[in-house]
């Protein structure tokens, strides 16, 4: 793996640092500053000229810093001759900027895509798409894995007698991963519908399917100020479920997230480290899956030519 | 002017409201705020369709935020049928880092061009780059404004006499630009010459040209840190200088900087609101003069479809 260089910036160094390590590479040497002024000083320390060079970054908050420190890094190993500059976005953010909800709004999803393109990125590795759809938005090649058959795992070894489960989806939008989820636990799956009667009235919540004393695991890609989640569980807990577990890809968490969190009936959220999470966050409550190998795995099969699909089969 | 608009983002809100009073427009209604995790939510407030539209930003700190401001807003405008997307950006972030210093380095003033460009801007109006080499960074229109006649002008209206000036470049970078202003004050210029003898030596100040019993006038483009220009004053004054101003477009000034000018020889520094100073830096010491009538003189021009260049005939 002679010319397989793998670079962390500052998003997230210990994912960075364990798929380095499942790779069987040193991470490649550089340093990520700020000027006095605030301005990112990027230096690559090593020689990478010709090799196939991968840049661990996820675009979560500080967001804007983040992007800039990965199209910036692109750009610096563009010029110093990489023979490919691939980029392993864990989380992308921006990801629900997907389409003009409203009149006048930015499509930042698409703008992101195209600011990789254009500071020189060739490939794009990427986990959970908020919508899958995205992927179009790329003319270079990207390989979108998915953080569900972790997180399947993960319950399965739970031991749960699958009759005594069902995975549920906080809203219409998620149905197709809750299905995927529910598969391979070869349980059914129950649906959260949320419907507003009238304008300012609050939300009625219905639950369509049979969480009856059930143990009902609720997927998410993102979970961001844990409000969808939460409320959800509760009215699954009406609804005479037994138990709630919470699940997601992406552990975005910000605002009033983890109070919501250790405030709810959800008895345990499983979450990937796609996002580090800083130490505050770091809650019993909270149990954080390795995407590491997943990634390194892909990572290789990139490098070697082969198919990432195949890593699902 | 019904087809004009000028928008401001967040970076410096008061400069571009006095643009549009100049020009004799409203700003126009956006709103430019923060998703609960930090990314940035643009939402333009009025219909610009078929309109010339004029973003007022510039990436002065934060930089990164600033520049993600500009790039989702200019996306969301072209994706709301502007006729044409000009980009105000009287201070240009990353100038510095404008070429290949060592190996291995971005190039990062290059990218933000492109990053302008891919994101849909069609014309770029600036104000004294950090080189104007970075121009030919643009595929697309730019126009280069100079800030030394307003600058100039300031030290006129102080009734020196020619004979008792000089003005001062602080390094051998920026001898065009005193010479420029020396020609509008009609004195002749000097220039300090750093020299280190040996590596870790302190260096030497060497002052090129009769600063004796002369009133100073050291001009740069921008004063960040404020080293070099507090420095050159000193060194200004043991050749026997009798007073030293200091001037230059943009008062990046982070870090130290205001300590220092605070403490400095220097008796009063001029610099224009290309950057917005927040309340802390705005010491006695400090002249800020406007460029509000120059972009806007400019931004009418091109509205016209007039020649900037004729604003400094
Ligand atoms: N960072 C964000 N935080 C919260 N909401 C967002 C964010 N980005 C986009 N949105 C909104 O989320 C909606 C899209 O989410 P979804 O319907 O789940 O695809 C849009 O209406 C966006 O305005
Ligand atoms: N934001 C910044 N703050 C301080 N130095 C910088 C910054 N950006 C670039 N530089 C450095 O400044 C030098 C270029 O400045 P100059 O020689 O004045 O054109 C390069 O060596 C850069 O590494």
């Amino acid at each position: 793996n002679s010319n397989l260089k793998i670079f962390s910036l500052n998003s997230n160094e210990p994912l960075a640092a364990a798929i380095a390590k499942e790779v069987g590479v040193e991470l490649g040497k550089c340093s990520v500053k700020h000027f006095s002024d605030g301005e990112i000083q990027i230096n690559i320390e090593e020689s990478i000229r010709g090799n196939d060079v991968f840049i661990v970054q996820s675009t979560s908050a500080p967001v804007n810093e983040n992007l800039m420190e990965l199209l910036i890094m692109i750009d610096a190993l563009k010029r110093a001759s990489a023979r490919t500059v691939n980029v392993v976005m864990p989380y992308y953010g921006y990801a629900r900027q997907d389409r003009k909800a409203r009149s006048r709004e930015p499509i930042t999803a698409k703008l992101v895509a195209n600011l990789l393109e254009t500071a020189g990125a060739t490939r794009v590795l990427v986990l959970d798409l908020h919508a899958p759809q995205i992927q179009g938005f790329f003319d270079i090649l990207i390989d979108h894995l998915m953080g569900v058959p972790l997180l399947a795992d993960y319950f399965k070894k739970k031991g749960f007698n699958p009759e005594d489960v069902v995975v549920v989806s906080p809203d219409h939008g998620g149905v197709t991963r809750a299905r995927k989820m529910a598969e391979r636990l070869k349980t059914p799956i129950a649906i959260i519908d949320k419907r507003r009667p009238k304008p300012n009235v609050a939300e009625v919540m219905n639950i369509v399917g049979n969480v009856e004393g059930k143990i009902c695991i609720l997927i998410d890609d993102i979970i961001d100020t844990a409000g969808t989640i939460t409320i959800g569980a509760e009215a699954l807990v009406k609804s005479g479920a037994k138990e709630v577990y919470a699940c997601c890809t992406h552990p975005v968490l910000s605002g009033p997230a983890i109070d919501r969190i250790e405030n709810s009936v959800i008895k345990e959220l499983v979450v990937t480290n796609s996002i580090q999470l800083p130490e505050e966050k770091k809650i019993p409550k909270i149990k954080e899956l390795s995407v590491a190998t997943l990634l390194a795995d892909a990572i290789v099969r990139i490098y070697e030519n082969k198919s990432v699909s195949k890593l699902f089969d």
